[in-house]
């Protein structure tokens, strides 16, 4: 029996003393030079594959600077699709990597289908497909997130294999963009006091998904993303899903501050996990003191900084 | 200026006088021996790119003998995801196939995200990517399929670059599977007789995102997909967005029938299109007629079969 999903992040959030998540969401364009060069000369001929092995140069360096102080990290794949094939196959070498270095991973993919297909998702990003009668893991990550306008049936799948495999899903309930609101603040339900906004709607499914699937550590393998920009939603819907981890985005380059994340905690600092990713990643950018080589250094130097920053959490 | 995608999509629909979408989900185990075992022989130690051969090799038979039939095929990601960056490349394969044979294409990928994350989806499926100062293409779909949860600002990316581009998005607004109500058929809007379901809010903002871009055909470049599990809705849908193209699942297999999807049309037999999957690709299964080997000829008689019984809809 795999160990519980939302067990690990809990142990792994208390054994680094650490709430954060980094976001690795790269830019080909803001790699330093030296490793972009190092990529072209093993790929003069392939510009593609070029720019897969400098992002998955950089993700390595990043990765290594950070292993010993966060318990998870979290590339986004939009970053990776851009670069085709190539830059899946970064995507997938940057999961199998910071796994081998101790670390959770989150797959920012927000992937969202009707039931047979969203099988097939979790098949290729939690779990394994049989491919020739051998069982293959794609992607391998230790955990999704998924999109829920389709409802109970496309989030199943994942729970399915969630349950077999030990690992989790995030669900988006309350995202940190500025038009979150066009869809998740709309007020349900018709008849007077019962009504409610439909991020507070998606937030009771969330809860309700994952009950059945409690962790020893309390929480369920359904977790949910709540944006750091919208603190006070955070507050309602922390009492809406006590036993749901809040995976954080928008902390920092969106805004988000130590202030505005503490709502999503539950006592002890646990129950969320605050995300960044420009911030950590390009550091170096902002420093006086590193320079473009120095990326990691300058990583690693944020990454304190934040630990620093909400340790307040643990209180 | 490129032509502008909803054109491109009327004009096909018109000269080809189909309405059919033909679905390109692949199954492993479903495609005949032969092609599995001659990608085996050609990747005898890496079943994966065996897996990814044999899938494209299939798709190749089905493009072939559906090409001159219907307007548009819409590949679905992750049937490919599952073999990892071999799958996905074989899905670039086909994108690109099915454009040299004349066919448009819908990447049903339903992606979704926060506004700078959106950009780079858009980039990868619909536009460019600056790679070392030159722009490709990594997966150059005409179209793509997307979720709306996160708002507008998470569809605007999309729709800059399909304004450029002359490309097109269908965003998720009802859709076939059984759950679909769990949030799409929430009432929304407090205050007696101004409730109507979030299927229809979201039907308003669909028209809304694409009112400024109508092409002379009298379409947007943003469609809507609305199953055709759901023929009350649909009827519903198709007055709130006059100006909107339907791509509707759920017909065949999933139990949508010729008159479950006659309220997706306007006049003439514009304004929707009819997705179906399994039912073309995995024709042989239920024929007695044709053996795994006459896969694409099975796959033909059913698009042909298909086409006769929603010529209705051109009347």
């Amino acid at each position: 029996m795999a160990e519980h999903f939302s067990d690990r992040l809990v142990r792994a959030i208390r054994a680094k003393k650490s709430v954060v998540c980094v976001g690795l969401d790269p830019r080909l364009d803001k790699i330093p030079e030296s490793i972009r060069s190092a990529a072209r000369a093993v790929f003069p001929n392939d510009i593609l594959a070029a720019a897969a092995r400098a992002i998955f140069e950089f993700n390595k360096g990043l990765i290594d600077a950070v292993a010993d102080l966060v318990p998870v990290v979290k590339p986004q794949i939009a970053f990776y699709e851009m670069f085709g094939a190539h830059g899946v196959q970064a995507f997938a070498d940057t999961l199998k990597y910071a796994k081998s270095k101790g670390l959770l991973t989150i797959a920012d993919a927000k992937r969202n289908d009707i039931g047979s297909t969203a099988q097939a998702y979790a098949e290729a990003f939690l779990g394994t497909t049989e491919v020739f009668g051998e069982k293959v893991a794609a992607f391998d990550a230790d955990s999704i997130t998924v999109t829920p306008y389709l409802g109970w049936d496309g989030i199943k799948p994942f729970l399915d294999v969630c349950k077999k495999e030990g690992k989790g899903i995030f669900t988006l309930v309350k995202t940190s963009n500025k038009s979150s609101g066009d869809l998740q603040d709309l007020a349900v339900g018709v008849g007077g006091a019962q009504t409610h906004a439909l991020y507070e709607t998606v937030g009771h499914f969330v809860e309700s998904w994952g009950a059945d699937d409690v962790g020893d550590e309390g929480y369920s393998c359904v977790g949910a993303v709540v944006g750091a920009t919208y603190p006070e939603q955070a507050k309602a819907l922390r009492k809406i899903m006590p036993e749901t981890i809040f995976l954080v985005p928008g902390f920092g380059a969106q805004g988000g501050t130590v202030e505005d994340v503490l709502p999503c905690f539950n006592e002890g600092g646990m129950g969320a996990i605050i995300n960044s990713s420009r911030d950590v990643m390009f550091a170096y950018e902002k420093s006086e003191k590193f320079g473009p080589d120095d990326f990691a250094a300058a990583a690693r130097e944020k990454v304190l900084e934040m630990n620093e920053q909400l340790k307040v959490v643990f209180a």
